[in-house]
């Protein structure tokens, strides 16, 4: 069908000051990775987000790879996640061997808060996993007093709430581990494909570069030539007297130079998509049928606009909007729990009612950054006048 | 120590109208991963090297993960594999559960050939992985007849000799799996990262784009909406009744405008290569203390320009080379066995006495496509001037 709005796979455009650092980048990188550019983009991301220890990657989902790792699972050790997510959040956490337990999200902001977390804590808990979903950025300090009194890892996905912060402290800086995306879909993307493990223990900072990169280390003696016994060293990284076979999940130099920059404008855009969303919720006060999380801070970024539709109108209001209108209205995301590959798995039955409820009943607008204004307003008089007929 | 000649890490120089296909993408890909350049690129690798299917991913280290998972490796399966090569050509598969035993290679070609797989073979022998080194194209009809008679799984790690044939044949499209690299250092590198996956096998194709993405796959029946029961599905691949869980090893979509837009250079470069190759090998003729694998034919594209240093030469020619001619000469791969990391998980011996006399007295010179004629003339004088002083 061809939509008068689709739903954008990327995310925002790039401007020529970012297209120039792309070109500028190809025309200096030597190498084309794991390079000064990747260094430099690192220490501005660092900066920027107030942290210690941030690594670059090719992806999220390899982020998370590398995060469940360091988590350390055994056999019958226990993750505890949302089912309302994408699949990157969970299934890496079963490759390395978590088992996984449910938790339902708070029905008003469709995230894990304190209270749906604990009742699913076990003597077998070693991790939580916290997603910061449509870019809200959940209430990471309850959870993470939590976590401390059950001695529980907290890993927090940002993948979509990047720039968001809680009193100062930005998303994905609370847990021990935290995950970015730079994904096309994302506030910012890396061509498409990117990522950034941010990690707190010092012990676990010394070992991603060896995860990353092949278990590329320096040789722990000073070589009187520089070839031998060998150009460089492999080694096996080990934690907590564990060994954990290393990956290559690195990104490359023009992506990173591009990253750096792109974080220039990360707030900005952050700012202009939570003004947009505000205006378009408080445009629709008047439908009560039609519920939005509501949040006028830099607590959430509105990576997307989704809304909760009321009296089972939600099938009705996507066949207004899609058929009639043009405009490529969404469901993210199909809660895990229900996909083949999940019961495959074995986790295929979730008593997660809010999460139910809410996807059931929800409806995620185009809300790309490059979204023009005439679209925009388009947007809201259909969503209007969908409402209005469905009434 | 500044060198007059570096050992660059990126293989070849971008031109102006590559830098204008990137410049393009980035202003036209939506979404910027997983769409129409992923697939072009793919159908003109397809074209190009006379194959079916053809999948491009992040790098050549995840591809080989992919490569080992589709040989299904089970308790007590062996790999033979040489010990004179890049890590990531091995720990992949013993990620995936496979024992590995070393096999040597050929004096002459650095390679392995039939002759010195063929005694490694037992009846727990899964797969054979066969490296094309520094360029140079295996004997891959003897070895694929060998697996043929035995009947084991032949991956053929080709990361550097994109672009040779035999009799007309591309390298990679040979044996069951085909690895393809575009990482900083190859013969093309779309950004610094980026790889490909040649498959032969239509179950095993079908199942590639799930691995490589996530899972993520079509619904067996058709929806009335595509909203219903989700925007998309995921489910697990299989393959000989047994579940694989997939991965997240996409490239982007600019990297893969990119890598399409480089094959139209692919062999103008390795002809280039190959006959400074040949002229180097030619200038040094009288020289019988310094030995090359001379092949000029498409069989070879001298990825790298490697020599053997007969009577214990090779470290007063490297001390020549780097601290007086400030030719930052290399010495890749350290058999895999001596480090630590192959140690550590029980690979630390191999009788492998080519590879230990070939690696122990051997050279790599700079060989980047971007090398100029005044820098290749200067580190061929420098390698007359430092091989007489030597005698």
């Amino acid at each position: 069908m061809q939509y008068k709005i689709h739903h954008s796979g990327k995310g925002h455009d790039y401007t020529e000051d970012e297209i120039a650092i792309v070109v500028e980048a190809m025309r200096q990188a030597d190498p084309l990775t794991q390079g000064k550019y990747r260094n430099e983009f690192e220490a501005k991301f660092s900066q920027y987000h107030g942290v210690k220890y941030s690594f670059a990657l090719n992806n999220a989902t390899c982020a998370l790879v590398l995060a469940a790792q360091l988590c350390q699972f055994e056999e019958g050790d226990e993750l505890i996640a949302p089912t309302l997510t994408f699949t990157s959040s969970v299934y890496p956490f079963i490759k390395k061997g978590a088992k996984i337990v449910w938790a339902d999200i708070d029905f008003t902001t469709r995230v894990l808060t304190a209270e749906t977390i604990e009742p699913h804590i076990t003597p077998r808990t070693k991790a939580i996993l916290v997603v910061n979903l449509y870019g809200y950025l959940t209430d990471m300090p309850s959870i993470m007093a939590l976590a401390k009194k059950h001695n529980i890892l907290v890993v927090e996905d940002n993948a979509q709430a990047m720039g968001t912060d809680l009193n100062g402290q930005k998303a994905g800086t609370f847990a021990d581990l935290g995950v970015f995306s730079f994904h096309s879909h994302k506030n910012i993307s890396t061509l498409g494909e990117g990522g950034m493990l941010v990690v707190k223990d010092e012990r676990m900072a010394k070992l991603v570069p060896m995860l990353r990169h092949n278990g590329h280390t320096t040789f722990d003696f000073e070589r009187e030539h520089y070839w031998l016994p060998a150009m460089g060293n492999l080694d096996m990284p080990e934690l907590n007297g564990k060994m954990m076979l290393p990956s290559n999940f690195c990104i490359g130099e023009i992506e990173c130079a591009l990253g750096a920059k792109l974080l220039d404008r990360l707030d900005q855009m952050n700012a202009e998509k939570r003004k947009r969303a505000i205006y378009f919720i408080d445009s629709l006060k008047k439908f009560e049928e039609i519920e939005f999380h509501r949040v006028d801070s830099t607590r959430h970024n509105y990576h997307l606009l989704v809304a909760y539709l009321k009296d089972d109108k939600r099938n009705r209001f996507f066949e207004k909007m899609a058929y009639e209108h043009k405009i490529q209205v969404i469901a993210p995301y199909y809660p895990l729990y229900r996909y083949e590959m999940y019961k495959k798995l074995g986790y295929g039955t979730a008593n997660c009612p809010a999460t139910d409820r809410f996807w059931d009943n929800m409806v995620s607008f185009p809300f790309h950054h490059w979204l023009s204004d005439s679209d925009f307003e388009y947007m809201l008089e259909s969503t209007k006048k969908s409402l209005e007929t469905l009434r």
